[in-house]
């Protein structure tokens, strides 16, 4: 059964302080669960319905870790959805590494992309796009929020996350570091390569002084109507899509 | 002096009920009210801050209608943002007319999106590319929605969105449907006209079987990676890029 100390544990890793503390976090829903429990994430704690149970005979069978069968009620408790009638499941945070083969492919960098659903869409993208690495400044936010893997949509498992100092570490980048400005280049027009760097910004200020000092190629959008900008997760996929159709 | 009645009418025009019956509608923050102030809709109440008031000193004293001096707490308690420090305003909901128009331009058709967040961005994303007419299935999310309109960063007031059936309205088109599947034709690929068209699908389960059969051309965007799916705004967004980048 269950103990409510479990429970008390897997609430906590909502926050970003007991996540740290306790190297781990949680994923919910049936989507997000299945594709944690295919990938080499180590899987601690598995909580699911009778209807999760019928739908994933084998992902219940197959299961080393803990296993609790629970009601919807309990599952909505432990963990952020309002509604949830599957599953969610524990693991453990692997310590992603930065990238460092620029030369062969496509990383994508964000400098400050604060809201947790922007992030996990733009991890979601990133999957579409065959891109497998984002580096992302420290105030970044956190990929383990709830909020980012659950946008994600199950990408997370396939996108290697990592945090650092993007200035310092974008320096030592020798490859092209294409950055995301209203008055750049058009990026229909742009000679874009099949590696190097996409730099994207904060949601409300861009990118930031400092780190767009490093950009070797500014890029845009081209804009045909009245909006004014575009949901940085937007402008990344449509970025993205120009660099891989070429 | 706002009165206790005032802010009733106010907050009930959160709920689609109270819009409809009372034909009225609010959006806040000072980018969304700024807008709305600089179009046509006619706009009956005016609550702000002083901030505002000294950010926007043309915008108070133009202001035709009933206009409020209030705290933030104030316009926090009217409105659906946790933090407005800014402004609210209330106007008249429009008739939006269905385009007929479609030998000369694109028109977006969305079967049954039912996210807030996902029409506000996809309105966004339509007034960044020129195209000015949205036609909504009358299940897809209401674009009175405060949510919608949040999200459409004041793009509202550039895109005509009307509500009809579908199926009816797009059976008289003799113009293009380009709608998006899993299986259609690579975008990239794809003879994309300059006008017709662009058919996108509920968020779960795409476009409807009934609808899907008056598509005269199914388009896909090519995939690279893992992740199974896009975004349906994400997805707008890609596609309009591809429309017109021709």
């Amino acid at each position: 059964m269950l103990s409510k100390n479990t429970l008390k544990f897997i609430k906590s890793l909502q926050q970003k302080k007991f996540r740290k503390q306790e190297n781990a976090f949680f994923v919910e829903g049936s989507k997000n669960v299945t594709e944690l429990l295919d990938s080499d994430f180590h899987v601690s704690h598995l909580l699911y319905t009778e209807k999760f149970a019928e739908e994933n005979p084998e992902a219940i069978s197959n299961f080393k870790g803990e296993s609790f069968l629970v009601s919807q009620k309990t599952l909505e408790s432990a963990g952020s959805f309002q509604t949830n009638d599957s599953a969610l499941a524990v693991a453990k945070i692997k310590n992603n590494s930065l990238p460092n083969d620029f030369g062969k492919k496509l990383v994508l960098a964000l400098d400050d992309v604060r809201d947790p659903g922007n992030l996990g869409t733009i991890v979601r993208i990133a999957d579409w796009y065959g891109i497998t690495d984002i580096v992302c400044s420290e105030e970044s936010a956190d990929f383990y929020n709830p909020k980012v893997l659950n946008s994600s949509m199950g990408s997370f498992t396939r996108v290697n996350v990592a945090y650092t100092d993007l200035y310092q570490y974008l320096q030592k980048v020798q490859f092209p570091i294409y950055g995301a400005f209203l008055e750049g280049e058009n990026i229909y027009k742009a000679d874009l390569s099949s590696s190097g760097v996409i730099l994207m910004g904060n949601e409300s200020n861009g990118i930031s002084e400092e780190i767009g000092s490093l950009v070797t190629q500014k890029i845009t959008i081209p804009r045909f109507g009245g909006a004014e900008s575009l949901n940085v997760a937007i402008a990344t996929a449509i970025i993205c899509d120009n660099f891989k159709r070429v």
